[in-house]
């Protein structure tokens, strides 16, 4: 094997497959990347097992042939050779070496048979669909803060795309939830995903496509399957098992008769939020909401250190309310706002409490209150 | 007590208070920062026991008196408060809080009382002059890297400032070394220094005092005696206790016979030390150099990931040479070279080596060589 390629196209190739290297591999193999030249063409593949990803990339190829060698040590030699190199990789097959040359730097690095390297098996997809960039970045960047860490919930790890029936029709929605605070995004149904299988993007996953999807106008391909999701670029594929659960009918968890209407500056509103946070020295503790005729005061009380109070100017006309909430579960949920006003609907203090921008339910948020 | 102060003036006194504090604490009074209004003056105050520092701030002082409140949390607090806005500090002395106002932001903060506060006993100082903060910057930035970490070494975990004999005459001079490797700073010995006693300035302090030296034509004042040393601008005044210990005789360990001189563009050495280290796993992994005629080939051999190797063209006229180094220590040494080429003087492989940049022997660096 023997190719050359411009430094910053194999950067490019090189970074998204070690990316999905996992750090401590037990298994050496998982730790390389399987490089494969042919025609014009160069293919980098990297896999943890559950997730695969190939970055074709064009490369003058002087001898076509594969190989496996360590994606981080590869991934830091090319970004420290300077830019604007052309780098040379060349495997005689016999030393067991790759060797890679740019300029006046050359490099023998360490291989492993491309035979070793586990290829996941190709699985017939029920449905195909594209989606623009923007659009998937959207449906899975306002989802993921709300995914769950804990490993005995494995079926909440991820974030859950399926068609769901919605208001004004059939969506295609993205969900996550800790049982904390859930986010529902919808999204109009792409042709041609009207009947997929509702799948759990686990969270890596998720992780890995959001570095496929920063040209807003690109072309997505989505294929979905029961155990398996890819998403496609006309360079990289990345292809996921999927969460093998199911995930809980989360409908029941969102409020739909929460009558009283807050609305209130995001920004402001989490400044504000911060602020009275700072008193307590846990980031978890609860900051209290007392709403009046147009106005909140948000106020923190621990013990030990001190308290803390902000009043702050809102839309509010229903009667006096108390309630309270994690801090950090209100700054994520009020940072997903970019447009418009918050909107908050409350109902009572024990009830859960439906965010939304404006009026805007396309994108739906719930938190848990907290007792104060 | 009573004041009122901008936000980024307090911002700027209670910053440098809370970096002082250590984050963990078994003396409670230790997080706390020492608040004293009187005329229109506050002063903050902090202390780790070892390091005090005291800063002054103008300010509209309604009600003199004093108090002490968490360093943290009040400069979190200030952090996260407008820009612009106008803050008011109240403590009545009674309720053992101090409250914290800011627009529509109102604080409460737990209070210990000053007289816990335990305020560094003042000193007689045996030198004092004033020096520009750029010199004190240069002296101790370029030095500090070579400070040990091992604390059963503890004499060696600072910079060495004293008065020394150097070729030029008498200097004021900073030393640090790990015994691996070490750098010798000199400037001109400003007027009241020359009888200055030598001083060990801990780390932390040099860490501290750097915060105080970014201004290059500011005058700082500087105090030394046999056991502190102070450092002050008009507004701040940082005081040390100093190392008790002896700086070892660091002169015998600068070769004053190295005759084999490497000069070579700092930036393109330190880029290519850091390409061939990336095949060694271990960021301490020898380099070796090979020195021939105007030519430099640097390479590193790691049996289990690859073997690396670059060629520079260097000045070089001296007999074929071999020699190893800690990687690491070469990035960092050649870092500090910031106008001109950096200068290696070697003797034997097995010799310590020199390097400064260009002719310029006010930095010297020493560097012991490894077996490779």
């Amino acid at each position: 094997m023997k190719f050359s390629m411009e430094r910053a196209t194999l950067l490019k190739a090189v970074s998204q497959a070690q990316s999905v290297v996992e750090r401590r591999n037990t298994i050496p193999i998982l730790a390389n990347v399987l490089i494969e030249a042919e025609g014009d063409t160069v293919m980098f593949r990297a896999t943890d097992l559950d997730i695969e990803v190939v970055d074709k990339a064009p490369a003058q190829v002087e001898k076509a042939g594969a190989t496996t060698v360590s994606a981080v040590m590869l991934h830091e030699i090319v970004r420290k050779l300077p830019d604007g190199a052309l780098v040379t990789l060349t495997e005689d097959g016999a030393s067991g070496r790759l060797t890679v040359e740019a300029g006046r730097s050359n490099f023998s690095l360490a291989t492993l048979p491309k035979e070793d390297f586990p290829v996941m098996a190709s699985s017939e997809y029920s449905a195909n669909f594209s989606a623009k960039a923007s659009v998937l970045r959207r449906l899975f960047d306002k989802a993921k803060f709300a995914i769950s860490t804990e490993e005995t919930r494995y079926y909440l790890n991820g974030v859950y795309m399926h068609v769901a029936e919605a208001e004004d029709g059939r969506m295609l929605r993205c969900v996550a939830t800790d049982g904390h605070r859930l986010a529902r995004i919808d999204a109009t149904v792409p042709a041609g995903a009207e009947d997929m299988p509702g799948v759990i993007v686990p969270r890596k996953t998720v992780g890995e496509l959001r570095k496929l999807l920063d040209d807003d106008d690109m072309d997505i391909a989505v294929s979905v399957s029961e155990t398996k999701v890819r998403f496609a670029t006309p360079d990289i594929t990345l292809t996921s098992k999927v969460i093998d659960g199911t995930f809980p009918d989360y409908t029941r968890v969102i409020p739909t008769s929460n009558t009283r209407r807050l609305e209130v500056d995001a920004a402001d509103f989490a400044k504000a939020v911060d602020r009275v946070a700072t008193v307590s020295s846990e980031r978890s503790r609860a900051v209290k909401l007392q709403l009046d005729e147009d106005r909140l005061v948000l106020s923190v009380n621990a013990p030990d250190s001190g308290a803390a109070e902000e009043e702050l100017a809102v839309a509010y006309g229903d009667e006096r309310l108390e309630i309270g909430f994690n801090a950090k579960y209100l700054l994520e949920i009020a940072s997903q706002v970019d447009r418009e006003n918050a909107v908050f609907l409350f109902n009572s203090s024990g009830d859960p409490t439906l965010m939304r921008e404006g009026n805007d339910t396309s994108a739906v948020y719930v938190v848990m209150p907290m007792r104060v």
